[in-house]
């Protein structure tokens, strides 16, 4: 209790005068374990949102690096259950939280490695910026990972990983890890330490995709798991998609978001809702010297480029973005992007962007809110 | 007023002893334009549904027929609108209402011809048994007609007809003409007279598809027209989805309806839904010798042979069934469908059935039910 | 099959030449039980709803004295189960419905006698205009019937009435029972011929009252019975709530419907939605020499004066109505209502009519639309 | 990034074998903002919740003592906005959190002092123990506060309190502060700082419940503010609520939460949902000497003892209660609480409990979860 009434006290000029019996009121509230509001009311009640998380950027370079010499060095294995390093806001105190609510991290397995079977209620997904070889068993279920694909995971499903190339390989995972660590809601559960050789094959599509994976089609047995029963959302299917809408966009259609700005979110086609309970997820693609208008959105995001460079701006950081690398968004903090004129660097000629975000929480609970401010306004 | 008291009186056997004031009060309520409950309980609130259609089945071949005699005498245009004809279930008064809820005609457009641009409040959709060259245009966006497409239109979307082959084409509406028209919310309006010649073009894909015919995929634009934005369900996808659940079910996995009888229905991405507020429409396919339990469902269904061959029973009625065949199944009424041993007269050697029900309307006030009963239980 | 072409054809002037081939045609139509969409477009898919009932008015003193006429000849009992008359609109071919979803009726219990026990799918409600002594058993709790109350029923729940007063009592029934002869989606169930004396009880407040009548609190235990667990709602907060609307409205506050028009819809408690999934019901209450304005609903209702009187005009009928008098509305049909300068034949000094409609069901589909015309505007 | 390793490795045994290779790594994750999830998974990830606030009791004689003296020496006005003093939980770092997500406070208003207007997204609620005399202005509506009556405020309408009584007044505040400060989502906008002198009216009922306060009967105006638009739920309708309840479960219905344990939930009335979208309130009454079961709840609940006396245990905690007293139940820690046998302390004769929680926040994205054990399970 000792750092109480240093917070910071912005907006509350009318504080009342310093006599010694305020001096002895303030120790009475200290000893009783309370905090008087008018101290702290500009701390906690700003007028509009002041991040506590700062916008901060990683190199795919150095988290390949680094997480290729934890190969090395780390075994996975049942207690630490997985290889993967987390992204740690330098603001957050030194928590492996991206942001107050999203967990992102680099994940590693060498060939022939196995990620142990476990289950929690944590929502996650993975997504492949580069690699493949890999498959995700989910409830017995293989599904292979490749480049560009993303992989729900929604909470309480049994899953386990495989490396079955000659390769090592590296994938994002985003969870609600920190959110759920600090409701205080979460549950963890081992399964089996070896999956069985079954469900070692290495199909190409999973049965998920082959019972699910149809536009507007849905079958008519009852869903076999908990959440979105579509556990890859692959690449061809996104990249078309994005390509798509910028062809429209071409022939004269407003299908874009804004112009030059392709994007479609991954959704639950059971319900067309967000494929997590609390994560978003979406992909973003940007033509050479599109630049999106100036965006205020609440609620965190963490970002991943796809493909392609560009020039990014979150608050007051502005960075030259390329393949893999990976930055956070805090509530609020204005963003700006804009798309590298030639694109010979990437495989569609643009820049792609993968975004994950808390936005269904906010959502569910009626506080989410976006702010798009046009050019011409600033 | 004069057949009030011939309404058949099954239930009541305890009606008031006729007398002279029973007569005059009887008088006296006919005067008034009243009816006792006690004459009429049994026909109105039987102790369960006593369907008022009858199952009834209409031959392909003389839709067919009637249809092409129709193209060479009767023109299409502004006023009669469609070449359409419906089916008139026998028991329904003389209406041209398949069921007491559901519309079902065959239309027929000969070669180069058009059918005028208007919308209504009505939900529509198009089945297509055979044929193409047919291209529907929605709200200005053109969508191919092909054998197995299924294109939904919900209420109050401009649409248009136009025959860009050779041969003239046939395929199945299906509509709530009869709900909107029992209910009186019927609104309706012409459009103009002839299409652009844009919008005259024939892609293989429309714009809707180029935009949401994605598994899991959602547009972050908002959506360009009332109801599903996906006009078109294409039969490569249906016959895939239907295709792999047999193939999973024989893997062992428990992902069909009933033994041998794979099925998916139609929905709409944005919510997860039925494709259309009032109709549900499905894709049924059954293995050759596969018998599905005997089912009762409350509200009435149309079901349209869409390849293969088989028995059905439908109450009292069995019919041998084959490609275009449409039949009734009547509210609660049970319903076996037996399908042909050796599967040689269809392309995927099964018997796939086309169905579309009013029970989207029940569900909305919670009044659906479905009753199975295995073999074993009869 | 002999009237189909009888079918008013009002907006097919496009209709093809009369032939030999023609009329054979037609008549291969009528042997294989199908009709063309263009002889009958006009009468299917008007521009907008011609609705097949029609206003009509029903005079409380007739409706009274036929039932007592009844209460005199006609016993009570299983099988004819309720003394109801049930109001015919003129236009909807004899069928004891008033409108083509809606019954309405006037139930009569002498002294001592008990109506049995039973439940059906049908929803329904008891609202009372005069007149007091009967308890509607429900589930086995006693429900005081008085002046005003509005007692809901939604279906499935066992129901039984007994009158325990020394005069006979009238009041209303209103079910959805043509919109569920219509779908054919109705169970019915005898329950035991004559409840327990416990069950006679007369208790003032019914035990669902005393768990359930509190302005937002739930109580945490599971709801009782299905639809809405309150079963009675009582003048004395309905007559207040409007009372306090109208002194609002004076006080200078925009909480009235229109201006002198204050309205309450009774609803769920579980969910704020209408009190029964099928039907809406509401009381509206006019001050004298109010003057609403034009107004057209898609769906129908009925209406009875509970107080008051007034100047009803309904498309192209006007009437003078007094206490007790119902009258139907049709879908799409325009109403006025003007009540009496004076007021003083009425409690409150004002017009309050008791209104019950289909909209639930329309809105569920998305179907409901409203048109309101300002006087200036017409 | 001092303490990062400190964290408690708890489930992790299988941690790599300390050498300079991984003490190198180690420091490149730091230099990097990186942090393994291997070192960090028991602390995040654990089996069940291990919940970061602790059981914790507040007195209400000694909060009271602070708040009067606070009374004497701090003003209320501008600035510090409120002269409220937050319950902080020992275990939160110093922060005035009760919990992780919930604000608790006890507020004092002078005697004719006002707090002036301000509004804020965060969502609360004022809940009054003892005295009266104050009044909350919302929009402009001037809303009574007296012993035991429960006042919501949704987010963002403007609000201010006066005191019209010669005596101070203490009431306690609960607001969902911390959960908008950790997802950074919050908004605050001063209002006038006088009211007008018609909002200083005294009135006994806001125009708020002369409006909303039925049972069952929704106005059909269009709501007139943000969230619930009833501002008050008196103390009269509650306590009636929790007598009947009991009264039932003696005359042998199955009304009560467990035996001598009535209990309501404060709801919107305009969908039947939990009062504010991100806390849950509810007041509980236990007969004397009634035992609850043992029960864990996912997420944070604060209770205050409204009237009576009993022994409450939270995990490893246990208190004699009284009047006033506060306690905070952290997430998942069980909770049994008894009430005192005589009751001769309480003007019910019973235990009042009042309640408030994070359900809604986790229910709203399908997390939350109650374990109830009985006795003989223990």
């Amino acid at each position: 209790m000792t750092d109480v009434f240093a917070l910071p006290v912005i907006d509350s000029p009318n504080q009342p005068e310093v006599s010694p019996e305020l001096v002895d009121l303030y120790k009475g509230f200290e000893e009783e374990y309370l905090i008087p509001l008018w101290t702290n009311i500009g701390d906690l009640m700003p007028h509009e949102p002041r991040a506590k998380a700062i916008p901060h950027l990683w190199r795919w370079s150095r988290l390949v690096g680094l997480a290729a010499r934890s190969g090395a060095l780390v075994p996975v294995g049942r207690g630490g259950e997985r290889r993967a390093i987390a992204l740690a806001n330098p603001a957050l105190g030194g928590r492996p939280f991206a942001t107050p609510t999203l967990w992102a991290a680099i994940q590693y397995l060498m060939p022939s490695e196995d990620a142990p079977e476990h289950r929690h209620t944590q929502h996650a997904f993975r997504f492949v910026v580069e690699g493949e070889g890999v498959w995700t068993v989910v409830n017995g279920d293989p599904v292979a990972m490749r480049r560009g694909d993303f992989l729900p995971q929604a909470g309480w499903n049994w899953h386990a990983h495989h490396n079955s190339a000659r390769e090592p390989m590296a994938w994002i995972d985003g969870l609600d890890i920190p959110f759920a660590y600090y409701t205080d809601t979460q549950f963890f559960e081992f399964g089996r330490d070896r999956i069985s050789d079954e469900e070692r094959a290495t199909p190409d599509l999973s049965r998920s995709e082959r019972l699910w994976a149809y536009p507007g089609l849905t079958p008519l047995v009852s869903q076999p798991s908990q959440g979105t029963p579509l556990l890859a959302y692959r690449w061809e299917h996104t990249d078309r998609a994005l390509k798509e809408q910028l062809m429209l966009e071409q022939e004269g259609y407003g299908v874009t978001r804004d112009r030059g700005h392709a994007a479609v979110r991954f959704t639950n086609p059971v319900t067309g809702a967000d494929v997590l309970p609390t994560i978003r997820c979406e992909m973003h693609r940007y033509r050479p010297d599109a630049q999106t208008v100036n965006q205020q959105e609440l609620g965190s995001s963490v970002v991943q480029v796809f493909d392609g460079s560009g020039e990014v701006t979150v608050g007051d950081k502005s960075w030259s973005v390329a393949r893999g690398d990976m930055f956070v968004i805090p509530s609020w903090v204005p963003v700006t992007i804009v798309s590298t004129a030639s694109g010979s660097d990437s495989e569609s000629g643009c820049l792609d962007l993968f975004r994950f975000s808390d936005a269904p929480i906010l959502e569910a609970i009626g506080a989410h809110r976006v702010l798009q401010q046009r050019e011409a306004d600033k």
